[in-house]
């Protein structure tokens, strides 16, 4: 069982990262910094003559990492109630994957992954975060992805998900889980 | 009383802002195809010691335009069960504008506004959408705006909107309550 | 076609009584009104020894009669942000009848039926019913009812639903999709 | 500050049940079993010109009970992906009581209690066990109650409830942060 990491803060050492840092310490895992990646947004062509074309950035690269790996954790802080917009512009473009004859068995590929969702907010996260977490089962329903877990943490200074002694201790029943 | 539409879609004429001409029609207003902008992701330095950095993007010239504005419509097609990354990316934005001495009064502004969502999906949106309205009723409860209302429609392919009635019509009702 | 609606409202004339009347205008409908009926709390016996004890009240004669009809209409008004205590003690003791050995084919009879629910409330329930209609998916979705739409209307005092155009129109789209 | 417990369930020693034993373990608590009184459903007369007619049954001896404590826990299994019928017959006639003369104080009274939700599911509560914290966050808003903190359990067969660590630890945080 091997897992993927994507991070979807955009703040260094950011609380979310914290967590999950917590959560995997001492796990074999492949770390994606999604800010540190070209994305587009989603140009929405599924039902153009032409379908989606080619996009020149480094969207597909992440993909092809996250196919290799059994096990993935969505790690995204919570900004205004919901993922980091740079999380939602990963996964708009799962659209055109599913539609790429480069990636035909992407659904059944991602059908055959587990997933976790790490997400810290500073908003009262356990209360305001539950939409998103609704969106992610709806999100892993589609797919066909083993929705396994969630964490949800609360911080908003820097450090401040130490205090969050519950995050912390579900970071740690993550990781004995998974060992 | 003045309306600004901002659009959310990457696809001309989608459903979303099909639906959405039905319900400005005949209406006064300025609209904003935020897929037509480059608008960055959010860098959070919120509790950075030097603050946020000067963007260079066309964000702040779409936040001039909306402040001028007494109405909001966010048009936005529901992808993946949430509001597009292209406008998830604008909301994360105003993190960045609550600090910004160029707006001290940003979210007094925001607070004396109404908005409307108006959110277009395929796949059972009646439902699987729930959560994104519940999302932009945290949002705007955060901001003080007064969130009016909300048009839920169905459809897919191009134009598939049209056959949904029931979203034509409360379209259509927000048309006359406006005007 | 048959069709049975379960009002859950305490009070005659009550708001949700008279949309959901409007929806059912000239359909030929099962009209039961659970108030009028003894409807005992479930007494959980899921993993009792002796299993669930009969219970002398009129619960059965309703899945009697709900068991006869294509499709069930929820009609119940929103009390505290979900369905009313009464609704719920009927919906609680299908756990009953899931083990009841009378009713060996309960959950198939259940999951060829198609549902609706008329809901309303009068404190934001576009907004604040929606955790409502999620909780009816997850209750069609365990037992195999296709939840076919929902009105939600807003209402507080006797009448007030009559101007609540939004929802009197899904009651007539409702009906006619029906007839 | 002194605790009352609400307990919804209708198993002795349940799944629920038992989470909240170890919560409150060493506190000095009042424990209501809700199914050991009669609570009748209420009747909606808000908008009666005679208005509510006195009911005869238990339910005002435990507004009396519970308005004498600071801490409220509301412990309910989830039946149906909601709170259990008795629990919600309780809280609909909260309706009632805020019309009556007997207790002209009941809305601020409430209003500067803490309340805590504890409950447990066999389902998948982790998510759908979510609108009903949803629901009680509009519940408490509206009474002005503050909404502290709530405990999702997994549990189907008596007992099960032991082997969800995570939920037990948030139980030994709350007795912690309470003594």
């Amino acid at each position: 069982m091997t897992i993927a990491v994507l991070y979807g803060g955009t703040r260094p050492n950011g609380n979310t990262e914290t967590l999950t840092k917590k959560a995997i310490q001492g796990l074999d895992v492949e770390e994606i910094y999604l800010k540190d990646y070209l994305i587009k947004p989603i140009e929405d062509k599924r039902h153009a003559e032409e379908g989606f074309s080619e996009i020149d950035d480094d969207y597909n690269s992440i993909i092809d990492c996250i196919l290799q790996h059994d096990i993935l954790i969505f790690s995204t802080p919570i900004y205004w109630y919901s993922m980091s917009g740079t999380t939602k512009n990963f996964i708009d473009r799962w659209s055109q994957t599913l539609k790429d004859a480069k990636y035909p068995d992407f659904k059944n590929q991602m059908a055959q992954k587990k997933a976790y969702v790490i997400a810290v907010g500073g908003d009262n996260p356990y209360v305001k975060g539950l939409p998103l977490i609704q969106q992610f089962q709806h999100i892993f329903d589609f797919m066909g992805t083993s929705f396994e877990g969630y964490i949800i943490g609360e911080g908003n200074k820097p450090g401040e998900i130490l205090q969050d002694t519950q995050a912390l201790y579900a970071a740690s029943k993550f990781q004995e889980s998974i060992r």
